[in-house]
C-alpha cells in the first residue's frame, strides 16, 4: 500500500485522476492555483497541500497534471530537490517526448525515476476511472506504480521510455484532430451539394469514411453545438507538439500540419475556447452552410 | 418484373454488380472493351453484348460503370439516341456531379431518366451484394428500380439528386482517403519515436483516432501489405473530383487537398498502382522506418 501522494494541478483531468485516488482510498495531498479545484477534490477526500512543495514533502510519489509542457518541466526543475528519498514523479500531463527527457533529467538529477502516463478519452471517464493510461518509464518503477494505475485507469498500454508514451498521446490527438478537420470539409462539401446532415451522417456511417470522430463529433457539427468537450487551443497545442517533435527528427506530416493551420484559423477566427470541431467555422465563416445546419427553423 | 438490362463497363465493380443481377434472375447483355470482363459475367448467366449498341437496344435499363466521368459523359452522349422507349440510365461510377448533371442532360434531350447509383465498399462484397448503395435521380425512375436496387446492394441511401448522390460518393472518399493520409503520417511518427507496431496498433484502438481506415487498413501497413483494394490512382481520382467539385462552389477544403497532395506525390514515386495506404511511403522515402514495420525478420 502506498502512503502520502502528492498531485499538483487539479484541473479537468488532473481533478478527475486526484479524486478517482481519493476515493478509492489513497492520501492524496493535492495543490492547485486555484481553492476552487483543490475544494472539489477535497470534497472527494483528498487533502488541500498549501503549496507545492506541501503536496510534494515526504510524499511517495508525485504526481502532475499541467497544461502546457513549460510548466511541467519548471514545476519538476524546482521541485527535484524537494521530492522524499525513493520518491517517483508520474506526468500525467499530454507534453511532448523533448520536454519529458528534460524533466526526467531534472528529477534523475536528484535519483528519481520519472514515469509518464497520459490519459485517454474525457474528464467525465477519468471520474470513473474509465480510461485507458499511455504508460512508459523505468520499469522498476513502472511495476511499483501499477496499483495506481489500475485505480486511475481501465486500461494500461505500456510503451519502451516516458518520451514514447507521451508521443504516443499526441500522435493519437493529431489524427483524431485531423480526422474532425476533414470530416467537417467533407460536412461543408455535402451541405453545399444539398445534402442534409441526417443524410450525410446515416449514409456516412455505412462508408470508409466513419470513425470515433465522426461518431462522436459529427452529431454535435449537425446540431450546432459547439460547446468544448476537448476544445480548439489543446486540439492545436497537441497538433503542433507532435508536429515539432517530429520536424526535430527530420519527418514532415504534412495533411496534419494542414490540419494545425484550420486549427489556428479557427483560434484566430476567436473559436479557440470551443469544441475542436469549430473549425468547421472557418471553412464557411459567414454561417451559410453551417448556420442552416445548427438552426433548422431559422433558416429552414 | 424487368425485360431486357444493358450493361456498359464489366471492371471490378460493374462486372461484380452485372454478375449480381444476372445471378438474381435477371436478363443482362454485358458489354466491355476486355472480353475476359465479359466472359466473368457469362459464365455467370449474363449475356455477352457484341457493342455497347447491343447491350442498350431494346435494354429497359441501361447501367453504366467506368472508370473516368469522361468515359461516362461520353458513352451516355453516344447513346442516347438509341436508348428504348422508356429507358432508364443508371450510372454506377464514382464520378463528379458536373459530369453527372451533363450526362443527365445528354439522356434528358431524348426523354430518358438519369440515375446515380454508387457502391460502397468492395468488390468482394458487391459480388455478394453486401454493399451500401448512394442513389439519386428523378422520384418516379428512382422507385421504378428499387427491385434492381434491392438485388444489387444490401441498404440504399436516397439524395434529392443524381448529383448529390454522385457528390455524396466522392466526399465519403474524401474524408476516408484524407484519414488514411494522416493515420500513415501518425505511424511513421510512432515509429520514428521508438514505438512498435504492435504497440501503436493496440493503443490506437483506444483513441479518438481510431477509424474504419484504421481498423482495416493499419494492418496491411504494418504487415507491409500494399496489394491495392483500393488503389492510390482512383483515391486520388476521388479527392481530385471532390475538391475540384467543392471548389467550383467556392469552398475550400486544405486539409483534404493535402491528403490529394500525398496521394499525388505517391503517385509520382510509382506507388500509383498499390493500395491508398502506400501514401505512407512518400513519408518515408528510403524505407528506415516502414521497412522494419512490413519485414521484421530481415531489419529487427
Amino acid at each position: 500500500m502506498f502512503g502520502k501522494l502528492g498531485f499538483i494541478g487539479a484541473g479537468k483531468m488532473g481533478g478527475a485522476v486526484a479524486r478517482r485516488l481519493a476515493t478509492g482510498g489513497f492520501e492524496v495531498h493535492v495543490h492547485d492555483l486555484d481553492p476552487a479545484a483543490v475544494q472539489r477534490c477535497v470534497d472527494a477526500g483528498a487533502v488541500a497541500a498549501g503549496s507545492a512543495s506541501a503536496a510534494v514533502k515526504d510524499a511517495e510519489v508525485v504526481f502532475t497534471s499541467l497544461p502546457m509542457p513549460e510548466h511541467v518541466l519548471t514545476t519538476w526543475t524546482r521541485l527535484a530537490p524537494e521530492l522524499a528519498e525513493g520518491a517517483s514523479a508520474v506526468d500525467v500531463s499530454t507534453i511532448d517526448p523533448g520536454t519529458v527527457e528534460q524533466a526526467a533529467a531534472a528529477v534523475g538529477e536528484y535519483g528519481h525515476p520519472f514515469v509518464t502516463c497520459a490519459l485517454g478519452k474525457t474528464p467525465a471517464a477519468a471520474e470513473d476511472g474509465a480510461i485507458p493510461l499511455f504508460v512508459g518509464g523505468p520499469g522498476e518503477a513502472v511495476s511499483a506504480l501499477r496499483p495506481l494505475f489500475e485505480r486511475i485507469g481501465e486500461t494500461t498500454h505500456e510503451f519502451e521510455s516516458a518520451g514514447a508514451a507521451a508521443m504516443f498521446k499526441l500522435i493519437s490527438n493529431l489524427i483524431g484532430m485531423t480526422n474532425v478537420a476533414v470530416l467537417a470539409e467533407g460536412y461543408v462539401l455535402a451541405r453545399a451539394a444539398g445534402i442534409t446532415p441526417e443524410q450525410f451522417s446515416a449514409a456516412l456511417a455505412d462508408t470508409g469514411a466513419s470513425s470515433f470522430q465522426s461518431q462522436v463529433r459529427l452529431p454535435w457539427l449537425v446540431a450546432g453545438d459547439f460547446e468544448a468537450r476537448f476544445g480548439v487551443e489543446l486540439a492545436a497545442k497537441d497538433v503542433r507538439l507532435a508536429l515539432d517533435a517530429g520536424a526535430r527528427q527530420g519527418i514532415a506530416s504534412p495533411v496534419a500540419a494542414q490540419g494545425l493551420a484550420q486549427l489556428l484559423s479557427a483560434i484566430a477566427h476567436g473559436h479557440g475556447g470551443e469544441d475542436a470541431v469549430a473549425v468547421a467555422k472557418v471553412l464557411d465563416p459567414q454561417g451559410r452552410l453551417l448556420g442552416s445546419a445548427g438552426n433548422e427553423t431559422a433558416d429552414e
